[in-house]
């Protein structure tokens, strides 16, 4: 792969939501840089819908996402994968997480069989209890060295104007996440590799269900001596989880874990964290949902992680009230009572 | 001590700031569960000024700090350290970190033998770069099981509206922890034992001086990512630094770690974030220490943990940053270069 990545490479960023659209625009930007030392990379974004695939064609814009946001002129856009995809050596996927097996089924005669895949993707699917990664690996029968994620504190808004951040490259082959550090490397945007692909995707997904109990908290009126207990205890539920399931516990305390987590829980821009201050402020479930225009993606995974947790004996407390709040009815009054009447211990029980 | 603890005992509180006040306020909140348990808790608090503590026992209330917010009429306070310390099982210590061991040394001769001292505070000794419970243990001369500190999310002002929070309670001996757990649990107060005193105390010293690089970063207007970029980072160099001293590095994802710091950068009530914030937004040192009220402890402690961390080999790249901010001249635009432009690495680089 080295060798083929060198000199020219195509990317293919497949999705135009706020994170898809954002993540193509930092790999136009590393390829400017590229370009300085020699190298030529072409970025081309997918999107299912017409108007705004014309708008960053026409005017560099995504007027959905980040209306009055310049993106790099080098990024093209098409709604056809076929086109997207042919010849791409990288191909970045950034859809919703339950529509990924389906999506990519479709697109599977396109996608080079000697391509790197990289999941942007934060859940775990429903039914399978399968991590992104491990659809593709599934759906494309792809060997583990050419299937890497990139995950971190990485709110889309900020990133698209090009404010400082920092990510982690995860591969379990070291050499294929250095060679996409390289790609994705830019003055504003810092990607650390890493081969711990179940801590990063563990991690990752987890930050959407606590993101959601944060945000119920906030809408409640708590402070942030409570939330930051919640992304605490949160952050060891995490670490419990991505363990057992064979991650080091290292990459939870990294970027990828504590990192996206804390940016998540920071956050007024994180959709999940809004989503939950609305319930916590009082309104139904129904009217949430009615009033959120992207996917809230931890109301899904939370149902998917928890039954990853118990068939695997984690005791998972704070995506366990998640669970109930979102689809049976426990009210937040109820869920923080329970939270704060768990009998005292010491710290460390269950690590 | 167990069997002198549980019938009556009596807790003394050194220090009437807003920290001190707030924790004596908790001690006597739990006295009441205690009462109905059949138990009996005194609880007095020492402070310095009149004013303070004439309020305090006419109107249950510490006008400097928590105007509004009524006290435990149970909460009695005095001017006299000798009446305070009279008969003391307890003794919470809750000073600035650099007035320690004066303070103790005039204390001594009042503090009994046989009590239990508890330290709040957070920071390192200028010179000994001792740890408070190291300054503690060399000036009064007492056993480790009699040397406790307590450490965590807690926002003074939240607590003292009785939000809920959470903390842990360290000492090397964990019955004496599991005793102190009891004394200072009340319906919104959720104490977690430990036994690693080194990480709990090295964990709330170094928050400060992270708070305060966070704290210039939201002044310079950076984002969410850049900051929870910061707090991973800073908390990876808390745990380099604890773990090189003897702790255990899970205490530095717990509570007194992780925790303590995520709530005081997440909050306009730390007074670390809000001395950095007005150094990011552009004012000058001498203009932020003019306007900032109680010691911001960072800005000494930040000092005395760059040098604790040489002594011992740790690198420290943002206390060093902090150091260079505080003390030599350098702009926060000069430091913030400098953050983003390390080499990339591998994310576990020094771990």
């Amino acid at each position: 792969m080295t060798d083929q990545m060198g000199a020219e490479v195509k990317v293919a960023v497949l999705g135009s939501g706020s994170w898809g659209t954002t993540f193509a625009n930092i790999v136009a930007d590393a390829a400017d840089l590229r370009t300085a030392e020699g190298h030529k990379t072409e970025v081309v974004l997918w999107g299912r819908r017409a108007s705004v695939v014309d708008a960053i064609n026409e005017s560099s814009e995504n007027p959905d996402y980040f209306p009055g946001v310049t993106l790099n002129e080098g990024l093209r856009a098409t709604t056809d994968p076929a086109e997207a995809l042919s010849g791409a050596r990288v191909v970045v996927l950034a859809v919703p997480s339950q529509s990924l097996r389906e999506n990519l089924a479709a697109w599977r005669p396109h996608i080079p069989s000697d391509a790197v895949v990289v999941s942007l993707m934060k859940g775990v699917e429903l039914g399978s209890l399968m991590r992104m990664s491990q659809v593709v690996g599934e759906v494309l029968d792809f060997p583990e060295e050419r299937i890497a994620v990139v995950s971190g504190p990485n709110l889309a808004r900020e990133i698209a104007e090009r404010q400082p951040a920092t990510a982690v490259v995860a591969c379990p082959h070291e050499e294929t996440a250095v060679l996409l550090q390289d790609l994705f490397r830019s003055a504003y945007f810092r990607p650390y590799t890493s081969t711990d692909l179940v801590g990063v995707e563990i991690g990752g997904a987890m930050k959407n269900v606590i993101g959601l109990a944060v945000g119920v908290a906030e809408g409640m009126g708590l402070g942030d001596n409570t939330k930051a207990s919640l992304i605490t205890r949160g952050l060891a539920e995490t670490t419990r989880l991505a363990v057992t399931l064979g991650a080091d516990e290292h990459t939870l305390s990294g970027l990828a874990g504590m990192g996206d987590l804390v940016a998540t829980c920071s956050s007024p821009l994180s959709r999940n964290r809004t989503f939950g201050e609305k319930l916590g402020a009082g309104k139904t479930l129904e009217q949430v949902v009615a009033e959120t225009k992207q996917t809230a993606e931890g109301v899904k995974s939370s149902e998917s992680i928890l039954e990853l947790g118990w068939a695997n004996g984690v005791d998972m407390p704070i995506t366990e009230s998640v669970v109930k709040m979102m689809h049976h009815d426990l009210s937040p009054a109820q869920a923080l009572v329970a939270f704060m009447s768990r009998s005292t211990k010491p710290e460390r029980y269950g690590v």
